[in-house]
């Protein structure tokens, strides 16, 4: 049952010379059904020749039929009807709503509009359903925070067959992204901070929306009380949770491998062209998954699992690992993306 | 009431060649109470002059009075009564067994020993009591687990005051101590790895008997259900661990705050030359303790705490660090050492 | 005129669990002219099956045909006629020369045979005339140090237009491969060791022989004074050199450029399976190259130029990075042994 | 000939809460001659207490006393005649020139008026003579650059005893100071950036007007040519420098050697308070000088020399370490206003 559109759908991305937005521009440079054909940054760099505008930081150079585009201002008016977000949470609200407003779906990946009320938040394995709070004619989706995104993958068949009640999880996330916020390049090295602003708030809210029920057009989060402590850890890419937590009944460890290793979604369904083919990859080694090893398998948009064993304390534990920039935000999203059109969200 | 002794106490170190025996070889040089007479290493090293056979890797050069010893097997016998071991764990336990049966206290950073029945595992903040296993004439102190020893710091006052029940501990290991196991220098980069070799097992263990009673001759443990989960990040020193826990009643953040910050013990009653002034260092700023900034104050011998917070899943969480070869190894058995001889263990 | 073999060619690797013997094994998972028939390993791994008998470091699993092969001890004979060695230098020479004799060519990564008057030390865009030396029937050819083929890469066509007269190279060293050699990973944390065993003599030698005349059966060195100094920095992979020289002739930077741009060797002619399409990448970025961002282009077998200016001292200067285990290890091995194939050195 | 003023005397420090600035302060609190009375930074930290305003990233807290201190404007005339600048280089020029024509002494480490030519660039082990370019009333002193520092002073016994004729080296720079100049904490990990900019220029220059003659009231810069070469590595602090250099006359290494070891300046002779013992520390070790293990020796205001050995291509060569933020800034600026108070310049 594997989807195409018809013909390439022209995009549009927001904050494009950014680190995701260099993420996007990177994945949408050859994608099979997307056409890239605006970026939009902010004032400083409008005008420019994007090649001239962006500082790459991703190896090579940027894709050179993009290089040449000239960037316009995030304010302009989208003549597009999918429009990517990489914007800064600090302006994202206001442009993206205006842009849903004037008809574009707003794939975002700012955490602006995470909580709204009649926005997504979609991880397209997990819980496909929410998108029907969307109609075509515009609209925000939001892409979930990069460490929720990986962890929800990891309960998401665990909560399906066995109900996750009590959530401990203890993130070591890496420095891409959003950055060392307030540090310097030389407090990152042979440290850990234990504090990322706003991060364990948002771990202990989004999990129970995105495992949350559809009932009409309202989402009734799932029942889940989670305590989330984050750090930054001296690793590029990849973001290492320990995740600890209590079931609503009985299981064994090949239960639980069971559900990982089994798990499929719409995007592998559909055959997305930006879906893993396992989106759970489980981890017998004693010392996986590791950010080196394992955060570019299945083109760093898999979760890996590893180190699953009895909690004393809760029931069971386990380590996740995944790709923060690419599952966990540009790569997210696309896929997201995907699964709007194959809905028939974009027209 | 502060002690010292009558005259300086001849000591040696077995596995001096080591990390942790650098570490020992250095905290010994300008000790006021002991004084370094001998060092022992393999096979190896024994009959070289100690500069020569050490590859010193501590800022500067080893102590210009121990570089010209003669390093001696570990099998020698000890005229010294007071023996430090930095032997690693393989060879420690035979060893060490027979240094005590030859008369000599053996102070050991090596885990052989730790959960003998006989031998007590002291952080003397924390149970000063349980040297009272012990008679002079010889006998094996076993310092801590380098994770243990800070987590036990922090919890003790907890538990004297309010009782912990229930402990899930994540911890961020530094590569210092027992290096990388199993992987490169290069595996280390950038990396997070999530097993370190019994580990976990360790810290499900030890604190329990740490903060056990002795009875008669005997330890009971205390009753607290632990849950680790150990990870190597790629720090030099300082363990970071994230720590949750439920207490047997209701407290506020201020009653564990004063627990914390009023918190002293024997060693600083007796002003014991390696104590800390301040055994616990509390922190408010929001990315406090981070090992770059804090891992050194009060000379490596306190433990940090910050992030004190409510966990919606145990009760409360916080976040602690400790330097895991100064506090959680040589400088630990040295504090220890001295407790010994003040309370008249050592002849 | 781009080259293949009839039939596939079964070949052997000796070392196969260590850093360089796993590259060969991913390498040659998936190579279509060669098949991987039997893995060698020391005493301790022989008999096991290769998928229990390595401690897998690189990305994923090993590959699934070749985990299932027994592991054959170094010392067996081959019945393949093309042997690749991974093995350390303190126990290649004997082995591979055993191989040799018995009729296998033998590419080898080992330092041992690099200096013998009748082995060629090959970078097979530069000196592939060199193979002349070698005749069916056996013998060895080698692989040249990983910090000394990024840099005669970029030598090459200097010399070959300019004649390079003096040279002075600075190197800052990945972890990987040898490992930070004597020290252990806390130590490669945070720190630069300005010391590589053996390295400093290795890179004063090795080029003047590569970039040297095959007369007869005979390789006159070129006339080149070389200065090396080495350092290990905290990087996984990627070796960077600053390299400053002075030619024999004036000449301009757009000529520098040009010579290196328009660079291509008789494997790229050949079209030979490993060949980077572009040996060389000129880059104008001010901040390039850098190994995170340029080690992988071409598949991590091309050498980044950058940073070309002036040298006050000696003429020109120049910043040159590789990656250290692809094309300063396994994959320069291979692409060494697709020439000698194709230069009918197989049968 | 040990001097001390006769009463403390009152500073300000300009750019108070950033990175040198806090350097500056931490050095500043416990010092016997200066009092620290007055810390200024930019307009948005200016009316509130140094404690609140500063994001301290030195170990432990801002010294007590200071952190009361409420912070002024940076253009606020200073009733102190001794006045300590971090300012950064984008707009120390004019504010150091209107403080030092009020009449202050302005110590400085910004780099805009270094050559200027009516403003000493001082090592005071070396060019202690140069400070008879000012006079009472009002001037700029000015500190060279990080990467100067320790180069000139591993230099200065050398150009003193045999000449130095052409010079080249390589440096590896710490993240500190400046911090990674245009990319993020994520590109510094596991990474070499080979560009900092403006370095290679101040290198050029700063060492021939240190090492030059004051012939009435103007400096004759020393005849060397240099050639310079600046990466960044993943250090936190501690820059390594690979130096060759051509020197005038025939010289042994042990010559070398003594020159080193024997070396003392002016500020030894006058124990001044922030003055190492041995300015140049001479290590035999094959592998040092190292960041981790000798840039905090002697306070982090010596030069570590290592790796003495003939170069093919110039005639000698070494590699040196200083700490950047000590010796190479905050430290070496400390020491040399102490240099110009004991010569009588500050009233």
């Amino acid at each position: 049952m594997s989807f195409a559109p018809d013909q390439r759908i022209p995009v549009r991305v927001l904050g494009a010379t950014g680190a995701v937005g260099q993420r996007f521009v990177s994945l949408l440079a050859d994608h099979p059904w997307f056409e890239l054909r605006a970026v939009a940054a902010s004032e400083r760099s409008a005008g420019k020749r994007y090649g001239d505008a962006v500082r790459w930081a991703l190896p090579g150079s940027p894709p050179s039929a993009i290089a040449d585009l000239v960037v316009e201002t995030v304010a302009a008016p989208s003549p597009e009807m999918l429009v990517f977000s990489a914007l800064g949470s600090d302006i994202a609200g206001d442009i993206e709503s205006a842009h849903a407003r004037a008809g574009a779906l707003v794939v975002t990946n700012a955490s602006s509009h995470r909580m709204d009320a009649d926005v997504p938040l979609i991880v397209p394995e997990v819980n496909p359903d929410h998108l029907g709070m969307l109609s075509k004619g515009g609209g925000i989706l939001a892409n979930p925070n990069c460490s929720t995104i990986g962890l929800v993958l990891a309960l998401a068949p665990l909560h399906c067959a066995f109900v996750v009640e009590k959530l401990h999880v203890v993130t070591m996330q890496a420095l891409s992204g959003a950055g060392m916020v307030g540090v310097g390049a030389d407090l990152a090295m042979d440290n850990v901070v234990p504090y990322i602003p706003s991060e364990e708030e948002k771990l202990a809210l989004e999990p129970a929306k995105i495992l949350g029920s559809l009932v009409g057009s309202v989402i009734e989060p799932a029942d889940i009380t989670v305590s989330a402590q984050c750090n930054r850890v001296a690793v590029s890419d990849g973001h290492t949770e320990c995740v600890s937590l209590s079931l609503g009944r009985d299981v064994t460890a090949d239960e639980i491998r069971e559900a990982w290793s089994s798990f499929r979604g719409l995007p592998q369904e559909l055959g997305l062209p930006s879906a893993p083919v396992h989106p759970i990859l489980v981890h017998d080694a004693l010392d996986a998954p590791q950010p080196v090893l394992h955060r570019d398998l299945e083109g760093g948009m898999a979760c890996s699992v590893g180190r699953l064993a009895p909690c004393p304390v809760l029931g069971w534990r386990f380590t996740c690992l995944s790709h923060n920039t690419l599952r966990g935000a540009a790569g997210g999203a696309l896929l997201a993306a995907e699964l709007a059109v194959a809905r028939g969200l974009v027209s």
